[in-house]
């Protein structure tokens, strides 16, 4: 699977131990950046992976700053992109259940790395529920706001 | 303080709740629905939120769904709102300090309601820092994805 990555400064170096956790899961990670920590604003990598996403180039997208909050606003700007803040597994496994997210974002000053990867895995295994919530995900692609 | 409060049918009791604390506290609630539990999308619901926040009708939200990520989705397609899905209060801390968020979403079937409530109760009483928080918050206002 194609999976793309992108932080601020602030979850700089959980992204750096997940890289190569997701290569070993057999992905392809594309690592959008930051290159260093060295400080950024976070919706400038939230829209670079938002775009990336929506353009079709990636399966799943992982977003990670300080919190998670304000990068998943940042993606969600993109009616394309359907970002889940997540704190635990099970959120995740809704996230693409009901959902259809292709997004997952990730608060690095508050979840520990282990965490952070059970909550990718079980988001990337997830499988959506179509039925009664397909017609809900269409229009969150169609925003009336 | 204005603030209003919308959910879907899984959100309907625990937004129940809320309105008379909400009150308690002093504001003034606009509920802006669903009136009863059957059946209806969140997005309907979060677009009807996100329009009365963004034209000023009240100075925060509260989104409510059964794990707050497809409302919150939904909220933050309008870029004059910045949603935060929050699981705890030190996150709805974190949003409104750094994040400026103006609607805090809350999955009503994974947290009880006196998490919901320390939760809003912090988001409610937060400031925002600004400084270098402000540049980014106003990027999330003119989205470039």
């Amino acid at each position: 699977m194609r999976i793309a990555i992108a932080s601020d400064h602030a979850g700089f170096d959980l992204k750096a131990e997940l890289v190569p956790v997701l290569t070993e899961w057999g992905h392809e990670v594309i690592d959008l950046g930051p290159e260093s920590d060295a400080r950024v604003d976070y919706p400038d990598f939230g829209y670079k992976l938002a775009n990336f996403v929506a353009a079709g180039d990636a399966t799943f997208g992982v977003a990670i700053c300080g919190s998670g909050i304000g990068i998943s606003i940042a993606v969600n700007r993109n009616p394309k992109c359907r970002c889940a803040r997540v704190d635990d597994p099970y959120s995740a496994a809704l996230a693409r259940e009901h959902n259809d997210a292709n997004v997952i974002a990730i608060g690095a000053r508050l979840m520990g790395v282990d965490m952070a990867k059970a909550c990718i895995q079980t988001f990337i295994v997830g499988e959506f529920a179509g039925g009664r919530h397909g017609p809900r995900v269409n229009k969150l692609s169609h925003p009336s706001c």
